[in-house]
């Protein structure tokens, strides 16, 4: 897949189709940009009004290229491109970035283009980036291309950059060179006519002088595409994404912005979760994440060690660190003991380690070292004293000679400061590969994701439930419905099919006098609740459709006639009565719904009130590991109540996470399942039960 | 208040005892600094060893200097602190900053000469910052002062900065610089041993040289009075507050730092903003907040537009504000049609209105004017697109023409970058008052920092709550339990002091016999509950001690018996029955305890055992206005719950305002009161009651 864009990314030659003289038009300064950004391939413009363009001379048309042009880039007018595209297709011109706007995301006529460019594209088997792009670029060792009008040229690095936006993708491009980042390659992927991200994944996945890929989008082109690429990759090179359109507000720039249909926010969350890969949601913390992400090493555990010769300084990170749920235990006897050997009795002995203004680089050498020994990564302060008597890289030195002793510990430090006083403490570190930063707050917003970033590798691995052969079974149930002409399943049906999937439903029985009911309560005990259960019924508490805590053959033998008075009234006729045992426990809720972008998703939560209200649930799209369904159990914030609670003990979380790989099961067997909700399930030590099973078809 | 400290910030002459030529040591570099920084009153360095120090002639010692002496900067050796306060108080210097450190940060000994050096203080009514401080600059019109060791000199500016920590300080100076904030006093209080922060709020509350307070504080020397002064000076100024040792880890932190006791969180954050005071968390927190407030103009609304020619950064934007609780409302139809007239059909028009990279500045002109019709503030989001016909500042100048026009709509600019194309843009939108920025997320902060402080100041705004006269009754009861040597109420003495403050109690009797609890039974209607009234017995439902749902003479015969048997199985002689009429509501909470530091504090929640592991519940601290209160309530998560749910009428507000400012009372009346518990009381849409009382008294 490499050799594929080979042509796109490294290009022996390059035509600019529309190029112009024009210093600050876009097709000038694509040309410009080209000449002097050092790319050393031939350049070819192409315009048939002008001999030659900044001292090249200029091709007349397409179809005049010569047969080793390997990349045109076209700048020129919209109502020309199909041509130009055409005219690229017949030359087995292969490679295309179409800078041309007025596309898809300008409206009907637009979009009527973008599906003709779309069949060009399929017919000739191109390779298109855009329409209505800024381009691309590579700045490596390899080669250096601007195939592009951004302002700003990256000098190389590590990080290889996929942008939806082009704006946006240049400010980055700014941020990026001001925080010290290297960027290798850039993409600014446009309307996604031809190449879209999932493309050039696989590519920079494979390219050695990439270390972190970074995303900015705006929707997903292919979901389940995305996840099976990201879920390899971040098993060697993190992938951090700025998904925006977050919000209601946000999505619906998005949707006028590009015209892709933005997703529930709770959802993408989910999706890049599971994915692997990192969310961060501001520019700032992108920044944050890719320079934490830069040396690459991963910490084992989440505690800290805090280490300064400014009190207030390690305050701010151990609050940081705590609101970032890092730990920071305070350190042992032991340790305080042989710290106090060497530090003055003024010193902070907790953690943070406080050695007040007077600590020197041996100092901080031998305590970082000796921390590190009860820690799995240390944040350093260091804000150099008025009063110092060395020059300030000897702490440098310091701090390198213990991370290289110990290289699976982060070392993380901060200066207080990014002016020219700390420019020679910070050089040196920066050339090891150790994240310096300024300010406290943002060092431990590091740390935190470089946890996050070890958490998600654990996500990302795909260790499939066992797959359960329940189809047959299911699939002859929907039939029964479907044939029915019905979309929604009794509860018996829907019994069956979470039994075939092997989720318990709890003892039931449907009663048609009296004498049957007598022995549903001897066979079960009591107390049992009565239902009617017809599918479409909304509201049944209400509308006096449910009868609980029956005790009794005669409370059973008065519920059985109130329900046939309300089947009456409600001219409900058909219907059967439901008698359930009523079970105790803790109750849960699962659901099912099937996103249009992302496909099935499954919800879970704890039942009640104040959880509706607090909206306290979790998502995972299928298909989920058993991993994937205990991280979605253990982040709703109520977790603790499924925990020994008031001396009940803790509900079994094994079944429960069956219950979400096997809904995650159905809803892929069966995408016609537009709905499912359990709500509740009763769930104790031993599993769970539903209760109540609501199933909807979609419409034929 | 403010000649008091006159002498002390505008000094005619200033003494630096133990002044030495070495350039490198802190007592040189405050000779240097306040030679270098422009201050033109006399300078005295004091030192028998040198007849000169940089040119200037020494003094011997402290008896020897001239009557004029305002302030004497002390950075000598600890041991001889002592002895030179003595001096300057014989020589009637009053205003002193000891620069020394060694004092209560450093142990026992340390301790010891601090009160030593508080006794002096308050003898000789002497004016002191410090001990253990880096001193106190002045930088403004009037006077260039720098009695300090800091590195940074800040060049003038609207804010005065208080800080508790030298390091911080230092660190924020030139954060401040880099972020061009203008800094125009700046104090680093250091131990505090004589003034606090309380010293200097009345003075830059009248200093017309400041438009902002800003303080740095690990904690509070006097809340009490810090809240009464805040309350006061955010009705003009606003005061912004880092608070650090937030969470445990820091707070541990703290207190081997400045051997101050740190508060529990939640409680300084209700104190804090009962105050009226901003609180920030973060340094970068603190610079967008004080950039924000520069201007100070305070939008009326949450209503924000957003403009912008980069579509990603205004989804970003859009993001952002519903992460802050900010409105983006869409455009109306009237003004979608009038963008329409000028903006091309690839514009977005909802909000953010898009103009796509080809707007113009009198695009922006025109659009942000119409959108401001809508909304209480705007984002204008402006990135120099590649190709711009005019020149940027075009931009800012149409953008001022519309804030002129509008003095109450805050506008913010977002340029998307700080390099050199957006200076020109940049430069007279500063000079103007209008904030600009480069990332759309801190422009979002920032302005939701303008919302806080708008919030904050009603907040602050002091209409006490009517002051009950409860005392007489209420003292009464508590006479006679500390007569009977309990430190617990019975509860119907805890009902009878709840009732003198208006607070409702449940219907309840002591029941001796069976023929009593009928009578009751009767009187007040079925279900009741019955309890043993024993104030110190635990777990009192476990325990078998209440027996609720009672609805029958014989239930409730059967009652008396059962619990009868648990009094003498128990050993609690003496003690009582008491029945209480069951009533059905919704569960709340209130308490009180008695904060070290802070005083009475009251915390309200909503019952259940959800809230319990969520830690849903607010707090306020006495006294507590109606508003105050208002916003308790509100701010707790569940709040929804409380409102119109399920078919249920909403709780009535007023009562519940009304018991959280009498528990605020209670505990300022009576601070022997250690512990209040009503827990839970039940409340409908027509008040409260409550259902269990728990008071404990201090031992005596």
């Amino acid at each position: 897949m490499g050799e594929r864009l080979k042509g796109l990314l490294e290009p022996r030659s390059v035509a600019v189709v529309g190029a112009s003289p024009k210093e600050r038009s876009i097709a000038g300064t694509i040309l410009r940009n080209l000449q002097g950004c050092g790319y050393v391939g031939k350049l070819y413009p192409v315009n048939p009004r002008y001999d030659e363009i900044f001292g090249l001379p200029c091709v007349g048309t397409i179809d005049d290229l010569p047969p080793d042009v390997d990349l045109a880039i076209l700048a020129i007018n919209r109502n020309v491109v199909l041509e130009a595209v055409e005219a690229c297709g017949r030359s087995g011109i292969r490679n295309l970035v179409i800078i041309t706007a007025g596309f898809k995301e300008s409206g009907d006529e637009g979009a009527k283009l973008e599906n003709q460019l779309r069949e060009m594209i399929e017919r000739y088997q191109l390779n298109v980036v855009g329409p209505n792009c800024m381009g691309i670029i590579h700045s490596s060792d390899r080669m250096k291309l601007n195939a592009s009008f951004s302002r700003w040229f990256p000098p190389g690095g590590e990080i290889a950059f996929i942008s939806q936006s082009g704006s946006i993708g240049e400010t980055l491009l700014e941020c990026f060179e001001d925080a010290g980042l290297g960027v290798s390659r850039f993409v600014n992927l446009g309307n996604r006519a031809g190449l879209t991200e999932n493309d050039f994944l696989p590519h920079f996945a494979q390219d050695d002088q990439c270390r972190a890929i970074f995303l900015y989008l705006e929707s997903f082109s292919d979901p389940r595409e995305f996840r099976r690429l990201a879920a390899d990759i971040v098993k060697t090179k993190p992938v951090v994404v700025l998904k925006v359109g977050r919000t209601e507000a946000g999505a619906a720039a998005v949707a006028s912005h590009t015209g892709s249909l933005a997703s529930s926010d709770a959802i993408v969350d989910a999706f890049l979760r599971q994915s692997g890969a990192l969310r961060v949601t501001t520019i700032e913390e992108t920044l944050t994440a890719l320079r934490a992400l830069e040396r690459g090493v991963l910490p084992e555990g989440n505690r800290v060690a805090i280490l300064t010769n400014a009190g207030g300084a390690g305050i701010i990170a151990a609050d940081a660190c705590i609101s970032h749920d890092l730990q920071v235990p305070s350190v042992s006897n032991r340790l305080r003991e042989r710290l106090a050997d060497f530090l003055p009795p003024e010193a902070g002995f907790g953690n943070p380690v406080d050695m007040i203004a007077t600590a020197s680089s041996e100092h901080y050498e031998k305590a970082l070292d000796l921390m590190l020994d009860e820690s799995d990564a240390a944040i350093v302060i260091f804000r150099p004293p008025l009063v110092f008597h060395e020059p300030v890289e000897a702490v440098s030195a310091g701090v390198l000679r213990v991370a290289e002793k110990r290289p699976n510990k982060p070392v993380l430090v901060c200066t207080l400061s990014d002016g020219e006083t700390v420019a020679p403490l910070v050089a040196p570190l920066r050339d090891a590969g150790i994240p310096t930063y300024a300010m406290p707050e943002t060092t431990v917003a590091a740390h935190s994701i470089l946890c996050r970033v070890r958490d998600l590798r654990k996500q990302g691995e795909w260790v499939p439930a066992e797959r359960l052969d329940a189809h047959g079974g299911a699939e002859a149930v929907l039939e029964r419905v479907r044939r029915a002409g019905r979309m929604g399943l009794f509860f018996d049906e829907g019994a069956e099919l979470l039994s075939a999937y092997g989720i318990s439903v709890c003892p039931h029985a449907y009663i048609t006098n009296g004498s049957e009911g007598v022995r549903f309560l001897s066979e079960v005990g009591s107390p049992v609740v009565l239902k009617i259960d017809f599918p479409d019924l909304a509201h049944r508490f209400e509308q006096g459709a449910v009868i609980t805590g029956i005790e009794t053959p005669q409370a059973l033998g008065e519920a059985i006639r109130r329900l046939h008075s309300v089947i009456d009234s409600l001219a409900l006729d058909g219907t059967r009565l439901l008698a359930q045992k009523m079970i105790s426990g803790r109750e849960l809720i699962f659901g099912l719904e099937q996103d249009p972008s992302f496909g099935p998703a499954v919800m879970f939560g704890i039942g009640g009130t104040l959880v509706e209200v607090l909206k306290d649930v979790a998502f995972g799209l299928s298909p989920i590991s058993e991993i994937q369904a205990e991280q979605m159990i253990r982040s709703i914030r109520a977790f603790p109540l499924l925990e020994a609670f008031r001396g009940q003990p803790a509900v079994a979380l094994g079944p429960l996470v069956q219950i979400i790989t096997a809904i995650s099961q159905i809803g892929a067997d069966f995408p016609q399942i537009v709905e499912l909700d359990l709500n509740p399930m009763i769930a104790d030590e031993h599993g769970a039960m539903a209760v109540d099973i609501l199933i909807r078809l979609a419409a034929e």
